[in-house]
């Protein structure tokens, strides 16, 4: 294999499949990259078993072949070559040069036809929607999945499709977090359960543009995102979600309207006084039009009050300040509305448009 | 006691002390910071028993007295709280309240008598430099000091005053580090051994202005800076540094010109082929007006060639890579000149206005 391209496309397609190398791997080939050169396209291909991430980047091919080389010496080479044309060139023995101007290195590769590919899907008709939009709903709901559980369900988020609507919910068991988008076209209804891990890294790889389409192809194991030159494929997980809709009320005592950003900055305050370990909640005592939230551990004492406009009945009711915290960031409006019930029911943050609910659980506190 | 000051000027204040908090000690007040409001300032110390810092920060006295805070809580309660006007009291208990618009933490504190004071020394002459300078004459030298080493020695550096002009060594047994410092006045002559510790906390407190002035008192067993609002007094170290100008030479067979940051940016690639534990060598091969760059380890092969002018023989010679690179970043001018003699004598980098010296010593390697 004899390849061209340049050393700022090389690089930006190598941390793009970068995200699918595992760390920890008893099969030392998946510890690759693969440069796939055999057809017309310079195909760099990374796979962890879950997760398959693939780009094409532009270049020459001046002898066709394929080699799969370590992630990390390639990445660390590439990274420190002047920004010039790059040459990859490969022997019968895997021995593959990497030479930039006048710097020419030479490293071990392994035969790329041992490399696992990427499974070859089916394509139907595609989902699509804006990088910006599907980076901002997984910001918006990865931070209440739950990773390495005993549930393994709680490892991954709900999409749901209906016509033109889509519903991304995760939970963790103290909390929901739902967001709702609209799509620029109908589709026929769908619902799986995509990998936290898989949208962490997507959200990772894609633009912030609302210009730029990702489009999503939903199979009966797999996942699809195809957008720019990169096609990432991913197993969906197998199981029936939580049934979210029944866990929702829109009943309430107590509506509370507070500016979110000065929330936000009480609330990362209150949590220095607490350990992450004793979990001491946060105590919210809202009376008239003042939002109190104390908190009191070995570490010190922690008082402060906002301005709010309420509705309802006075509550003081216990959380975990970081539930809240995180809640709130996910958020882009200027002021959050807040529901409450009963000291034992759950908060909810949402507002008018439905386009978010935020569901937290209180925790008991020894107050009344 | 009663004090304000703005959020702005006592986080500033207490980044500067922070340094100077040890973070293992078997003595809790240690962990603290002094807040000393006993007397006209409100005075701001840390003390690890080898190094003390003390900052005055502009506020007001509405009660005087002294307490000292747990350095961790407190730096994170001021970062954290809103830029505006922070008052602090102190109740006979040591109980300290913090509070900032609406805002209010309360924080046990201990008895500030019992905070080990820093050491007052009798100020003479001070030898007076630009914090720039300064700055960058630690940060030209520091890298080839060698701390924890049973030769306690190379744990610091030594500074020598001769009128008006100032040498700072270090060395760690493969290299030297030289720097030559002209000051505006002439001052007695001294020669003392500083911690590094304390210059690297010294070049993260100072600013990096030609204009702002750092006075440095020296007495037997102290060494003391002073700037800005600050003070910080270091132990000196006890012993005889050693005699660098013996290990100093002018001969040389091999003289060679090199763009600077080209060969920075080639060690650099280089060093992505040596593992820090087996120390493979980087080779170089100077012929003719070529300085050949070349290393062969399990990870791979690394060749790379750069043009130089060179006067005298061809020379081959082999280096730990990262004190080549250590040395050249340390240098500012656009063009580096290396002198060598023969393959197992040092290499010398030096400038004509003999403002820097740094010595490596070459590795043996199976080349010849």
């Amino acid at each position: 294999m004899v390849i061209t391209c340049s050393q700022y496309e090389l690089l930006k397609g190598l941390n793009i499949v970068s995200k699918a190398v595992p760390t920890r791997t008893s099969n030392p080939i998946l510890e690759c990259i693969l440069i796939d050169a055999s057809t017309n396209d310079i195909r760099l291909t990374t796979n962890d078993m879950e997760i398959g991430i693939e780009t094409v980047i532009p270049g020459g091919i001046n002898e066709r072949g394929r080699v799969a080389i370590d992630a990390k010496i390639f990445v660390d080479i590439v990274r420190n070559l002047p920004n010039n044309q790059v040459t990859i060139t490969t022997d019968d023995k895997q021995m593959t040069q990497i030479s930039c101007e006048k710097a020419l290195f030479a490293v071990p590769g392994k035969n790329g036809d041992d490399f696992p590919y990427i499974p070859v899907i089916p394509r139907n008709v595609p989902i699509e929607i804006s990088q910006f939009t599907l980076r901002e709903t997984i910001r918006q709901t990865i931070f209440s999945t739950k990773e390495n559980d005993k549930n393994q369900i709680m490892g991954g988020e709900l999409f749901e499709v209906n016509g033109d609507h889509m519903r991304v919910s995760s939970l963790d068991g103290h909390r929901i977090s739902i967001r709702n988008i609209h799509l620029q076209n109908s589709y026929e209804d769908r619902k799986v359960i995509v990998p936290a891990k898989t949208l962490k890294e997507i959200s990772n790889i894609i633009g912030s543009s609302y210009d730029d389409i990702v489009s999503i192809y939903i199979t009966d194991n797999h996942i699809i995102f195809e957008f720019d030159m990169t096609t990432v494929v991913s197993r969906l997980m197998d199981g029936e979600f939580f049934q979210v809709d029944k866990m929702l009320s829109n009943d309430y005592e107590t509506k509370v309207m507070i500016n979110r950003k000065e929330l936000i900055e009480s609330i990362r305050r209150s949590m220095l006084m607490v350990n992450e370990s004793d979990k001491k909640p946060i105590v919210l005592d809202i009376y008239e039009q003042t939002f109190n939230m104390s908190v009191s551990t070995f570490k010190g004492n922690f008082d402060e009050s906002l301005n709010i406009i309420k509705d309802g009945r006075d509550i003081k009711i216990a959380f975990n300040p970081k539930f809240l915290y995180e809640a709130l960031n996910a958020i882009d409006d200027e002021n959050a509305t807040i529901y409450l019930l009963t000291p034992r029911s759950p908060l909810f943050i949402r507002d008018d448009a439905g386009s978010y609910i935020y569901l937290i659980l209180p925790v008991n506190f020894n107050g009344a």
